[in-house]
């Protein structure tokens, strides 16, 4: 196959290649020059609608999200607004991100969208992104922007800060639970009551699920009071109960960002982002800071007693 | 009091003044351009010889060190080599900066050196320096090297990483066990069998020496070969049992340095202690250059979609 440039990989994913769009996600997961060029070119585009998903293993998110698909798809539009005919997933597991991704979105396609052209779905890992999931995942989410999608979900395997970082730089981020609420998502509590625009109760044909709601209600209420009190809504994903709910639950959400929350967020965001960015880059630098010639010169110099470490970094950072 | 400026200090330090001392070291916590210009002057003069302790609370750290400090004053040199005449002594304490410390110090200076001439004891904190105390630390020990002491202890109380690291930027790092050995030492069993020099089994009228000395000589086996293989040490602090052959294991290991192991040493610390002033250099930058109008200029142009986050962190960069 012969390789080709972001410029007409882009061309070429607009007009509805997914090799290409595949080829450019590559492209964003390995880093360097071919991630530059991408990223230069997707970052022109808007980024779609972004739906995060996260919880611990287990709690049904790829089973949620598949029937999520099927619901957004099949209404086409956010409640009338912005038509969409397609759907991007990227599915991201930072504990293993070699194959762990892989399985995900392996599962996702076994459920029924394997072959659906509407549904583009890609396992994230990161194999030389500088700065790790972090920025590889706007990265991708604006590749998708650039062929067309307007919304794209996100999951995230697990509740730790990392997942959770992710997962809360989507628009609408969802918290999916068990009854029982779960163990598992204890130590991060305040972190997930902070992302959560939604919180799911999945398996809620199991026992337990006043006792959860209950105690989400209760989370909520300490939580002090909020432009956005996060929804709380139940569902169970292998049979769709609740899923049509969960959608008018996700449009709501966006319906109250629309009234001007969303670009606050969304320039917030691109802040963290370009602040992640530029502390990536400066960590690169010293590292090709310490090993050239110049650096040599000043341990030289230090060890000889010449100058101290604050001169000579002063040094190599102007001479850099 | 009128403020002197660094120069000064460091000829009134270099001529024996305890207060030009003390306030070259409040200038290297406290961070600034007064420690800068201590650190420009100190980083001319050699560092005195080092030895760290550390340990977990209630090991008889301090006793110990008191104890070491009467030993070594006797002795006026390493063995007969590199005489002097004053110690120095550093009282860290990480877990709490700003009282902990002043504790520490407080219950040396009760215990015998109170009005000793020949002995400087200081508790560090980090009041402002940038680095935090694993950047003021060497400063502080630079400084002291400038006012001519030629031996200095550095007392950390815990057995955590960072306290294990500002130990072992010592030359010879002591770590301070009792029988038993102790859960607290347990967590960080690979890092302190990593920096140690020697082990001291401190409170060895006690029981159970011999079975913490033979967990100490396995542990030693399973590190594998090493030029230096850790000595251990048994002491009674409280009433002076075996200060001196520890005395004589520091003398041992420092015999063992100067066969060209210290200059491998020191350089390669010289090394760790400019990428960590690069690294907190490149940090302040990040933070003051997210804070001026070509900072936002790259947001909005950000938000417009007229640039990606790479182009514009590498213009940020190439700007300031």
């Amino acid at each position: 196959m012969i390789p080709r440039d972001a410029g007409e990989l882009v061309d070429l994913a607009r007009d509805g290649s997914r090799t290409a769009l595949a080829r450019l996600l590559t492209y964003v997961e390995s880093g360097g020059p071919a991630q530059r060029a991408t990223a230069a070119l997707a970052y022109q585009s808007p980024s779609p609608y972004v739906v995060g998903l996260t919880g611990p293993p287990g709690a049904g998110k790829s089973t949620l999200t598949d029937q999520l698909i099927s619901v957004a798809l099949a209404e086409g539009s956010f409640d009338g607004v912005e038509p969409f005919d397609q759907v991007g997933i990227l599915c991201i597991d930072p504990s293993s991100p070699f194959t762990g991704g892989a399985i995900l979105g392996d599962r996702i396609r076994m459920q029924g969208h394997a072959t659906n052209e509407h549904v583009f779905i890609r396992s994230m890992a990161t194999r030389g992104h500088l700065g790790g999931l972090s920025l590889a995942v706007p990265d991708a989410l604006r590749v998708l922007g650039a062929a067309h999608f307007r919304l794209a979900f996100v999951e995230t395997v697990g509740v730790g800060q990392m997942e959770v970082d992710i997962a809360s730089s989507a628009d609408t981020t969802i918290v999916v639970t068990n009854p029982g609420w779960g163990d598992a998502m204890q130590a991060n509590k305040a972190g997930l009551l902070e992302v959560a625009d939604i919180f799911v109760i999945n398996k809620a044909d199991r026992s337990g699920v006043r006792e959860t709601r209950r105690d989400l209600e209760q989370m909520l209420d300490l939580g002090g009071e909020h432009e956005w009190r996060p929804m709380i809504v139940e569902t169970v994903a292998t049979n769709g109960t609740g899923t049509e709910e969960l959608w008018e639950a996700i449009v709501s959400h966006r319906r109250f960002l629309e009234g001007g929350r969303r670009e606050v967020d969304r320039r917030a965001r691109t802040r963290a982002e370009l602040d992640k960015v530029l502390a990536v880059m400066m960590r690169s630098r010293v590292g090709a800071l310490a090993q050239g010639a110049a650096y040599e010169a000043q341990i030289d110099a230090l060890v000889a007693g010449t100058t101290d470490p604050y001169r000579a970094a002063e040094t190599l950072l102007s001479e850099s």
